[in-house]
Parts: structure tokens; sequence; C-alpha cells
């Protein structure tokens, strides 16, 4: 069991966030650790993400709150997904908080944060709420400096090449 | 199946390369991808990868050649790993190449690359003789040049801050 739980930023413009998150799902799941993935902004329903169905099959508890994003899916009320990251915020504090999971994901909540749709003293209120041994990923480009003060470990994955940048689509298997 | 197999890079100086391989990984097994992952410098049974017993259960083939590695293991010889490098080298083409893999892990294969027990045309040669549909992903700190042209994704993980840097100690499930 870890003792005192960390909190781990993966940011940055490159590939890779997403996956290093689920990566060290696996391995803390190698280590029988209880573990918790929430994330924003993503419809599993409509893309399919390979890596929830495999981690759900391991054990670990999946939510997906505010699943839409303007990016994706234009016309969408700014209202709506704040309220949806709101009620993100208090299923968190009020149902996972209480119960003893050991790791806790939430995957492009800096997404979230970046675009208004959760304000960061909330994010900060949630951080110094947690439960001293419950370890915290927070994925997503453009993470803010207050965030990053209160973190223990900030990863920046920078592109340096991508194959979007010629034209290459979304691959099954790799970007989803 | 994906059709046409890319070069992924992961490298830099921050944690999230092997994390974001293996969350790879399990994306690719969502997909029923055929996957061999292949290690370097790293001795499972030293250190006990809490990720590497769970990916065998999903059905990925693991092998691990040259274990040590001078930074942690003191007095050990340079010809020794680079005979074991030259193994693993002879052994992906001559074995790894003939079966259908869809996507090949290389963890760590830039620190041999960076130390000199591979050298670069060696790697460049094996890039250049993979299967057409396999897909690589190469990690490591200090990816060279001319192997990050070859390749069509590459993403850089800078540390920003890391909880090493204040003396705290690898956590169990988090670091290995």
């Amino acid at each position: 069991m870890i003792k005192k739980g960390l909190v781990y930023i993966y940011t940055g413009d490159g590939k890779g966030k997403t996956t290093a998150a689920v990566g060290q799902i696996i391995r803390a799941l190698g280590h029988n650790l209880k573990i918790c993935y929430i994330s924003f902004h993503k419809d599993p329903k409509k893309w399919g993400y390979g890596e929830l169905d495999i981690l759900r099959k391991l054990g670990v508890d999946i939510f997906c709150f505010a699943k839409e994003h303007p990016h994706f899916c234009k016309g969408i009320s700014f209202k709506g997904l704040r309220n949806e990251c709101k009620k993100a915020l208090d299923f968190i504090e009020k149902e996972i908080f209480k119960k003893d999971y050991d790791l806790l994901v939430l995957d492009e909540i800096n997404i979230a944060l970046r675009d208004g749709y959760i304000k960061e003293n909330k994010l900060l209120d949630l951080l110094n709420s947690k439960p001293k041994s419950l370890s915290l990923i927070l994925t997503g480009r453009g993470m803010i400096d207050k965030i990053i003060e209160k973190a223990d470990l900030v990863s920046e994955i920078k592109k340096i090449k991508h194959p979007f940048d010629r034209g290459l689509k979304g691959r099954r298997g790799i970007e989803f």
C-alpha cells in the first residue's frame, strides 16, 4: 500500500498523456492497488477507446463526465458542460473520496480547467481535500501554474513530430 | 488491423515514457492487436515491475535483454552488454519480424543506443527491415537525431518536477 498519495500531472501538446496514465494504472494494478479512472470530454461510445474495456475487466472503476467538447461537437452549451463538470467534482468529493482507492486518474481534467468548465479554486479545493493516502493523476494539455505548484510530479509531453501534421488520420489501437 | 505500421518514439528526461508505451499496448489490446514487448536494461526479477505480469496475462509476449546497466550494477562488462544487445537485435530480426505482430515495443532501447551497446546503423537497419504492417515504439531518454528523422511520431517527455528531486524514493505501483 502506498503510504502518502502524491499528485502527478501529465501535460503538454504531445501524444502520451492518457497512455502514460493508463500505463501507470497497469503498473499499480500489478501491485494490487485499487484504482478509479474518471474522464472528461471523452465519449467512449463514440470513439471506442480501446483501453477502457480492458481496464474495466481488470477491476478499474470507470466514470465519464462531460463527454462532449466544443472542439468535436459544435453548438454544445457552455453551461451544460460546466454543470456536468460540477457534478463530477461533487461525485469525486462525496463518493470517490469516501472509498479506499489508492489511485484516482482524472483524464483530460486540464482541458475542463483550461476551458473554464472547472474553476481553478474548485480544483485546488479538491486537491486539498483528497484523502492523504490517495494518489492522483491529472492529464491534459495546458495545465496552469497554480496546480503545477501543488503537484509532486509534473511531466510535460512535448510534440516533436506527429503524424497528424502530415495529414495522417487517427489510427485504431494507437490514437483511440 | 493497422495497415501501415508507424514508428513512435518516447524520449526525454521526464517520467512517463515506459508507462506511455504500456498504455499504448493496452489501447492496442482493446482492438485485438498482437503485441510483443522487449525491454533493455531492466531486470523484472530484481525490480518487480508491476506492469509485466498483467501484460503477460493479457497475451503480450515479453522478452528482457541486457537486464543490467552500469548505472545500477557497477563493474558490469561493456562487452557483455554489447553481446546481449546484439543477441536482442538478431532475435528481433530473425524471430519477431517473422511473426505477425501488429505492435513491437522496444523499451529503453534508446539507453542501449546512447551508451554504445547498440550502434546507430544497426538500429537504422532494423527500422528499415521491419515488416511494413508492424508498428514500433522506442522508449528511453536521449534519442539521437538520425532515429528521430526515421520516426513518424516523437514525444519528448520533459521533467518539470519530480519527487526524486526532493529526496523521495521510488514508489511501488508508481515508479516500478
